[in-house]
């Protein structure tokens, strides 16, 4: 997260991108354009809501697949709540693209985000795709990822490298997304690329095992978006064995994706509407990892706690009650929790603690909560932020 | 909502009360003390967190009974998270109270609100309890009421009268409860007084099924306490005949209970913390009550939601985005949606709308929005508040 900026939609090998402005949102780039120079495989995971915009409906019907080339994504607009015409035009934003790059209208993907329920301009659309296509570059990598933000206060990038049997392979990844996050997937768009080849088989395991370490930890207002969308290509130009089965290679691949999809979440929490703190939840000793989850999102969740984290308070029955109403059993008498290395509660009854280190602690940027709630041996962890008077500035002057 | 104040719980015959300061809380009346002047039906609903306070664990153990004679509360401290130190002091409790009253402990039930992780004063409470004794009255409802508040900024209070056979019974209640409000029960403590003759197993499934359509249909933040409390008495001193089976007699009085409760609940979700406006949200048509209640209670609790209802606008987007994520199913293609009678969605889609009509009505301060899923009979309907800066303030500067 304190790496400098490198455009890492385009770190990787045979990758080209570019931002560009149609006028869709009020100021700034608003269509992002990502390239693989040579056929590539592909996968995406997306939205879990039950009312799907029309790009998630586009792309999620194409994917997994062989031969993926492109995607193309707009801000300013979700094209959903739509209806056919909405279809019809996420369509259209696909076959413009493969048209000018003289490739198959369905080794495109397409996403958007912004705001519901209006057609997308097509006019302004269709002259800001071409403008995309020529302004196509391996230095694009920065504008793509200015061109999918919207109430991003920071761009979101990660990368990594490693060797797969003595060759380098690179991965990269952008993401926006700060409002109305609890994905599974949540309007998180999240584009990344890789020169590892790969089958598409197996990128897919690959990019859900990491958003179920990533992206679906990771909530800011519980609020699940009609838009979200992750979507990975990988073109082999790294010229790394490929990588057809969950082997040690799958391992070393799977496990540098994981530290991009998890920097990007965290990036993403950390910039949560109004966030004024990163906070880390972590669940211990529940009869699951589900049910670790389970209780961490509902802390993570809670009004209330994340009110009392921005006040910087150590108010850990918020804590406990939010654990409490989790739907998970445990027993109440055998809860630890800590903020931090502080123990406030130990085995379900407050402790004396420092109530002046405690509320320095809660003052820093990045709080972690642990919470035992039994003996067993899984955990989960989810990261959100604290919720702050202008996370309600931003929501209630964000009109339609 | 708009009745003038008369100290409720003690409209019905035969009931006094008191509320003195013992000096738990900050500033005013922090115990309160219901008695009834003869051996009364009680029944009681309690939340449904998995971490209970002291005091709902030792009412609901004595509930229901027959000879229920008084209700002791104190705000200011939970008495939640104390332990087994907790669970004697909530038994003091009571027992400080039937021995000043002289009568059976079992009789007497307790509860207590206010912040998380404290023992109790005592002291206070034991002197306090002694002023509350000495000061009961027929005419000490309001104070009473004033004992049991916190974040309120409003009194709450209902009451109703109905003729069973020609003899006229009354009900009345009041309730505390700002946040933390998302029942099943939620901290709400709501204390009702009735002089009707019921069996306590009568009470009992009248209370729970009229808590089912208020105080279960009540959300303000999704967060659920550790300590809420309902509790009914009927000391059956109107003189009616005894309602021991699900007759007529048990609809007049249901019914006539249905509209106290659902007008305390109302008046809770008005005064939600920070609250501007109360907001009724109807879902019909999905496969179920229950399901349209989840619909209703996801919308109700988006914070994009209450954020939009905060600034006024028509986001009828996240609206929709809320219902599609309920995990309910229905067809995305078939909703309606409703701002008061204007019309936003009609199968899904966008239609056009008076705009400066739409932004007039969400200026009001009572919004109904409406939503149809399907073809359903079934129907439910939640309320809540916006969500305004003022929740941020009130939450992140209440310190434990």
């Amino acid at each position: 997260m304190s790496k400098e900026l490198i455009g890492a939609v385009t770190y990787a090998k045979g990758f080209s991108a570019s931002g560009v402005r149609a006028g869709i949102k009020e100021s700034g780039e608003d269509i992002a354009l990502i390239v693989s120079e040579v056929p590539a495989s592909a996968a995406g995971l997306f939205t879990t809501n039950l009312i799907k915009a029309a790009p998630v409906n586009v792309s999620q019907a194409r994917l997994p697949r062989s031969g993926g080339r492109a995607i193309v994504a707009n801000s300013g607009n979700a094209n959903a709540c739509t209806g056919e015409q909405g279809m019809a035009d996420a369509q259209k934003m696909t076959s413009l693209v493969s048209s000018l790059l003289g490739v198959d209208d369905n080794d495109v993907l397409v996403a958007s985000t912004g705001v519901i329920g209006h057609m997308l301009p097509m006019d302004k659309i269709a002259s800001g795709i071409e403008k995309a296509v020529n302004a196509l570059s391996p230095d694009g990598g920065m504008s793509a990822l200015r061109g999918i933000m919207t109430t991003d206060t920071r761009p979101k990038e990660s990368w990594a490298s490693v060797e797969i049997n003595g060759v380098e392979v690179r991965i990269g990844g952008i993401a926006k997304g700060a409002g109305m996050i609890d994905p599974n997937v949540a309007t998180m768009l999240s584009f990344i690329t890789t020169d590892a080849a790969i089958t598409p088989e197996l990128l897919d395991l690959a990019i859900r095992k990491s958003a179920d370490v990533s992206y679906n930890c990771l909530t800011v207002d519980g609020d699940t978006s009609t838009n979200d969308t992750v979507i990975i290509l990988a073109n082999g130009m790294s010229g790394c064995r490929m990588i057809d089965r969950e082997n040690s290679d799958f391992e070393i691949f799977s496990k540098a994706l994981d530290t991009v999809t998890i920097d990007l979440a965290k990036q993403i929490a950390a910039d949560g509407e109004g966030a004024t703190k990163i906070v880390e939840v972590e669940v211990v000793g529940a009869r699951s990892a589900d049910d670790c989850k389970k209780i961490a999102k509902t802390i993570a969740n809670s009004p209330l706690v994340k009110t009392a984290l921005y006040g910087s308070d150590p108010n850990w029955g918020r804590v406990l009650a939010a654990a409490g109403r989790a739907g998970v059993a445990f027993d109440p008498n055998s809860v630890d929790l800590l903020f931090g290395q502080i123990k406030l509660v130990e085995s379900g009854a407050p402790v004396p603690f420092d109530q002046a280190a405690a509320n320095k602690y809660l003052q820093g940027q990045e709080i972690i909560i642990r919470v035992k709630v039994g003996d067993g041996p899984d955990s989960a962890r989810v990261w959100t932020c604290d919720f702050s008077y202008d996370y309600v500035k931003i929501n209630a002057e964000y009109h339609t």
